[in-house]
């Protein structure tokens, strides 16, 4: 393993998943009950017989947190990954991306226990993406596996709102951002989902004071502060973190930090998938961050950089990103 | 496992397995001495050395005969395949794929031996694949695996050049051909690879008077017959079976058939990666004669096929074929 290095500039905390992508249309997802766009978790018997209707698929690695600790050291920053496959294959890929990407993994992978959490996605002709994640390994990431050394180093802590779903990884959750606000670190929370907001969304307000920044799509937070109007969870957002960064697909994202507000375009891609695209907005936003910029030019890196993923099947990009975060 | 059908248009037999797709440079074919367009076998130790030097992957199923099942299927013909995975989670993907593209695959996988076998493919900005092969399971394919009733029920008997590498595979797979033959069949072969070619140039030219349709590119039949010649190598290839596909990349085909020949074009496609291209043209072709097509038309419904998998990255096509069949 090679060595831990002695400072990070993003450390990201998430479930470590294997994306199965398929395209299907949108009478498979309503004769399977649902909702696009959406992530539901399912069992392992579930996973199996909706493995077996799929149409035949692509393996790549995944998980937010993860896609997002991939591409913002493609982006050109110092980054960590922690969470935990099995000892299998397909853990064996995951690790393999990761490292491949550039992130530091120091996470040991599960023995004899289940296998690597896998995310079987549906991709409808709209290019939208609706996931079903069976969880496996991924729930026995615990408190035991935070690396206190890498969380201090870090200096900024990025985590999923899933890994809430798990009640080791919600723990783990909650010890790596108390770890790294003693340490004087940022800690940055996605919101993940709408339904997973739903699932935990006491939990989640009564976080937000130890939060520096919230990342959430429209649905998210408007789930979050419970309300059908996105400028009044916009506001309810500004209130409640010092930033809060909202992404609205197509119609970009809405950064706030105190009384400063920047408006962001989306890039201009070719929809094919949109998997991942949050996730690399909050990569490009991040590294941008850690580069200097400010709000405007940070949610611009974002962007560009979840459009560089929309345009392909699979949550990473298929190319090199330097020239992205150089071009500024 | 679904019943074994009654008859089929065309059954597959080859290596079964998973690539592992990546974007690499010139510079990196270089530095790890691969000679581009090529498949080199590769074993365990170089496998997983090339796997820790290669950039994060994507993960599909492939191997030739494999993609030729899957795109047959996908335009309306009946089709099976023969080949050997592991029982691991590989295993487990290439099986849930060729399934899921409507192919009978009985073969049962192999316990407590090698793992599924791997293809690390690595795509160059000009849309090349070079490939590694490890074998794994799949050279444990051998006459034992042969489903008698299933060769004598199937129209076509397609055969992968790949098959001659391991000994054993090589015994199944003239163990097929000669069942096929008594039972009256047509046996198509493809050349594969020019190395491969190379490897067994004289026991390929003493199968073919054995060979109803002969598969070839311009590197494999120019390598079969010894010449720099092309015409040279047609020529050769006329007198020596009784049906020649010779492809040509974005030169399109020159099907030759006795007396008669078709020219065909190339369909129009934008390269990413050409990997399965060859294989996905066979399928056309094959199709296209199965459903009572003539050279030419059946050579331009490969051509389509070749241009629906050569635009992403993968061996297989992502969109449904139907349409392609019926435009005719």
């Amino acid at each position: 393993m090679p060595q831990p290095p002695a400072s990070l500039d993003l450390l990201c905390l998430g479930n470590a998943i294997v994306d199965v992508v398929a395209p299907v249309t949108e009478a498979f997802l309503a004769a399977h009950a649902m909702a696009k766009g959406t992530m539901h978790l399912i069992d392992t018997e579930t996973a199996e017989a909706l493995y077996a209707a799929m149409p035949p698929g692509v393996e790549s690695s995944g998980g937010s947190a993860a896609n997002t600790a991939a591409v913002a050291a493609g982006l050109g920053i110092e980054v960590g990954f922690l969470g935990k496959v099995a000892d299998d294959q397909l853990g064996a890929v995951f690790r393999h991306d990761i490292v491949a990407a550039g992130v530091h993994y120091p996470t040991p992978p599960l023995t004899d226990g289940a296998p690597t959490a896998r995310c079987l996605i549906m991709v409808t002709p709209d290019g939208q993406r609706t996931m079903n994640t069976f969880l496996g390994a991924s729930v026995s990431f615990g408190e035991d596996d935070l690396d206190h050394d890498l969380i201090r180093a870090a200096k900024t802590l990025y985590l999923e709102g899933f890994l809430f779903d798990p009640a080791p990884a919600q723990a783990a959750f909650r010890g790596a951002a108390r770890l790294a606000r003693e340490a004087g670190r940022r800690v940055a929370l996605s919101l993940s989902d709408p339904f997973c907001v739903a699932r935990h969304r006491e939990a989640f307000r009564a976080l937000l004071p130890t939060i520096d920044i919230l990342f959430a799509n429209e649905a998210e937070i408007t789930s979050l502060f419970e309300t059908d109007d996105f400028n009044q969870a916009a506001a309810a957002a500004r209130q409640a973190v010092p930033l809060a960064v909202l992404t609205r697909s197509e119609h970009g994202s809405l950064i706030l930090e105190g009384v400063a507000q920047a408006m962001v375009p989306a890039a201009p891609a070719e929809v094919v998938d949109t998997t991942g695209a949050g996730d690399a907005y909050a990569a490009g936003f991040l590294a941008g961050l850690s580069q200097g910029r400010g709000l405007a030019a940070s949610g611009w890196l974002g962007s560009r950089a979840a459009a560089a993923v929309i345009g392909h099947y699979g949550a990473r990009p298929r190319i090199d990103l330097a020239g992205l975060a150089a071009a500024g």
